[in-house]
């Protein structure tokens, strides 16, 4: 298999993968520690989107830090299948839970007044919300650039 | 390269971009005839990014057309890459654009009353928002498979 950045067992891949794992990760606090996001169920499935990928973006840094550390091979075809097929519903997965949650956010701020008017009463926490939706952005950013690393790898062996 | 279903100048790549152009025009021609879409944001961008999508997979079609009439080869490098970026571009936004309406959706449907109070009132069609974004949906997915077969394609010359 050729090298290419980001690839598995290398450690720009292993960089890829932690910046994946702390911006999910950084996106599920900001919005748990929001008040008010239980009520949509877009920044529920946010949630559950990042915290797949935080599982998934964990599981395959600690078999880099692995293959680094035994300084082992992990480029064959049946583990790169692997890593494409989660990669990419992953990948899907959170794309689909930060742009659904802002749609709901384009709609609270911009064609309602809810973040304005009801902020008192509601009590929404509309730049927390917004705030875990861009974390939730750069996160899918980075599982994406993976995600091809990891079809390129798959495609041309 | 490489023979694959639904490569470009094959009958497939046709069938599949002539499935995408319906799709994505049914879908906006059910959004643009719902009463009060335009008062979302989110819709609106449905309407955009589904009509990107008709004139790009329009586009191909033409093409693919061309080349199965004069069995003409349009499997080269350069155009390739072409077709692999502009999928890849209008499939994520197709992406984003499904999603954003489908989480607002949710939010009219579940987390609040309102197709089902305000219909009278605010003459919201919600039936009609949510076939609209379920071909949207349906247009995505052809299109995803469109991308990946392309990507295929420039990765294993």
């Amino acid at each position: 298999m050729k090298e290419l950045f980001g690839s598995p067992g290398k450690a720009s891949g292993l960089v890829l993968r932690i910046g994946q794992c702390l911006f999910a990760a950084a996106s599920i606090v900001v919005m748990a520690s929001a008040t008010g996001f239980s009520s949509t169920t877009a920044f529920c499935y946010l949630i559950a989107s990042m915290g797949l990928q935080v599982l998934w973006s964990f599981g395959l840094a600690c078999l880099d830090i692995h293959a680094l550390r035994l300084k082992k091979d992990v480029q064959n075809q049946i583990l790169v299948s692997l890593f494409v097929v989660g990669d990419w519903v992953t990948a899907i997965l959170s794309l689909a839970g930060a742009s659904s949650s802002a749609g709901v956010m384009v709609l609270f701020v911009r064609d309602t007044d809810i973040c304005k008017v009801e902020r008192l009463e509601t009590q929404l926490s509309c730049n927390m919300f917004q705030i875990s939706i861009a974390l939730a952005f750069i996160s899918w950013f980075l599982l994406a650039i993976s995600s091809y690393v990891m079809f390129w790898l798959l495609a041309s062996v």
